[in-house]
């Protein structure tokens, strides 16, 4: 084996999907790899690759100057990291934490980081593990611009694109957060879609060009009403919100006579309903985006400064 | 101007942003065009383009073998066609009916015409009104094949693709109903993604890029699922039901501490929960699939036949 410094080294908590992927990406780019899971048994085909499998997770962070953590959540983070042998180890050394969680948590594990003389990035990665290794993974990261350079020529052996986001630390997990906000909820449209079309004695099968045709229409128009969104223009001339309404009740009304819960889409018209309700019909449908900030209570503008 | 047959003539009643789409596409083509619309003013550029205003309804049909109707709903439909004369104007001619509805509206507006004599084809369109007479317009169409392929030269005129899903009368409506499911509750995660990141700081444009990104992977996924939906077989080897719904659970609490409305995510949570709590954790997202389907009361399959 070839002999490695500290920088040409990487540890991976966390040996889920994700994590494997990774450990085994380092591996393939030819980094000593140190590795360790909380229950054992996802070590051995790594080590069969090359890696080192740590006993503790005190001894698995030692062994490099960057580790890189991958769990469930930040509860899971805690309950690894928040040990004083663990964080003793960590002094002076860095953690990429491309665990999903939400940018409270980000910011609150940072402070905790600071706090022990740990260098602290926060990533998302936002590409399925098989991405991992490919050059189709993204990743997103935040935090001090000077650590994100020192350690980016480790983070480039996972391939795919690198984006530093900015310095303030929430940033990853909220831009995570945002994009699996529409991920999640097109699933949930097309799940519904499934079931609807069932019903109606239509397979997947036969939906899937269609409903692949209707997907790829979106990326488009996210791109197109970037543009509304930030100025609070919300045009509706081709398509007031009062259609997009209609449209939504006719779908609520066929999956119910059909037995099928509509919560998702009784949720999302009710919405709509609002915005025509406050005199906005006339507008397009991002117009709810104002809707579902109304909430927010005068004097509590939670909004993070970035920089 | 040349001389017209039956054959190359055409009424369109409702003159909304896609009925006067339709109307131009068929100007262009040269068919000789009549329209007509509840409210008067919205065909004066059609008819300097052409087109022939008919001061009512039954004048308007009697014009054409073929009325294409393009309103609001199938309210507006009936508004217009359930009346004597225009009922008598329509017998042995045929309708087009465009206007986006539920299939047990489609079906009921079959039943009717076929009792007055009218042929009657149910249709969607999937697209835009500016695709409208582009090759990019999506008609779909069902009902009688005769009839279809009788009007297909007229309805040719207005470009784009055109499908006979099959016979019975209420598929083009469930089609067009489970797509705009998609479509809007998609609409709706990216309305809501705006509206954390802009808590977050982040602008629609500062997101745009990812949010494209993200909406990209979204018509292969739709596709590649389509086998898993229609066996009942939901693999969640890399991407199980539990880690969506730990995702689901960070963006409803980012959400809610920024005081933003998280109903329509709280409503997919609860979907993937219950997909977990029937033992269904290690599979795939589309599990929910069945469950959304759960309530259907036993001995009350509304399932559709379709040829």
């Amino acid at each position: 084996m070839p002999s490695h410094t500290e920088e040409s080294a990487v540890t991976v908590l966390g040996l889920g999907p994700m994590g494997r992927a990774l450990a085994g990406a380092f591996l393939d780019a030819g980094l000593r790899t140190t590795v360790w899971n909380r229950t054992p048994g996802k070590e051995p085909e790594l080590v069969k690759r090359g890696a080192v499998a740590a006993p503790t997770p005190e001894e698995a962070v030692a062994a490099s100057g960057l580790t890189v953590v991958c769990v469930l959540n930040y509860d899971a983070v805690d309950a690894i990291t928040r040990r004083d042998a663990v964080a003793g180890a960590l002094n002076g050394r860095t953690v990429a934490n491309l665990t999903a969680d939400t940018p409270g948590r980000a910011r609150e594990t940072a402070a905790w980081a600071t706090g022990h003389g740990i260098g602290y990035l926060d990533g998302a990665i936002m590409t399925p593990a098989t991405t991992i290794g490919t050059p189709d993974g993204v990743f997103l990261y935040s935090g001090p611009e000077r650590l994100y350079l020192d350690h980016r020529p480790v983070l480039d052996a996972l391939n795919g694109s690198h984006t530093h986001l900015g310095t303030e630390i929430g940033q990853a997990a909220a831009y995570d957060i945002a994009l699996l906000d529409i991920f999640w909820t097109a699933m949930t449209g097309y799940a519904h879609a499934l079931a609807v079309a069932n019903a109606e004695g239509i397979t997947a099968k036969e939906l899937a060009p269609f409903a692949k045709g209707i997907g790829s229409i979106l990326p488009p128009i996210f791109e197109q009403l970037a543009d509304d969104a930030d100025s609070g223009n919300f045009s509706g001339e081709d398509n007031p919100i009062t259609s997009a309404a209609s449209s939504m009740a006719h779908i609520v009304h066929t999956s119910e006579a059909h037995g099928i819960d509509a919560g998702v889409m009784r949720a999302a018209e009710g919405l709509a309903r609002r915005a025509i309700g406050q005199g906005h019909g006339a507008d397009g449908f991002l117009r709810v985006t104002e809707i579902l900030a109304r909430h927010r209570l005068p004097g509590t503008d939670t909004r993070q400064r970035r920089r």
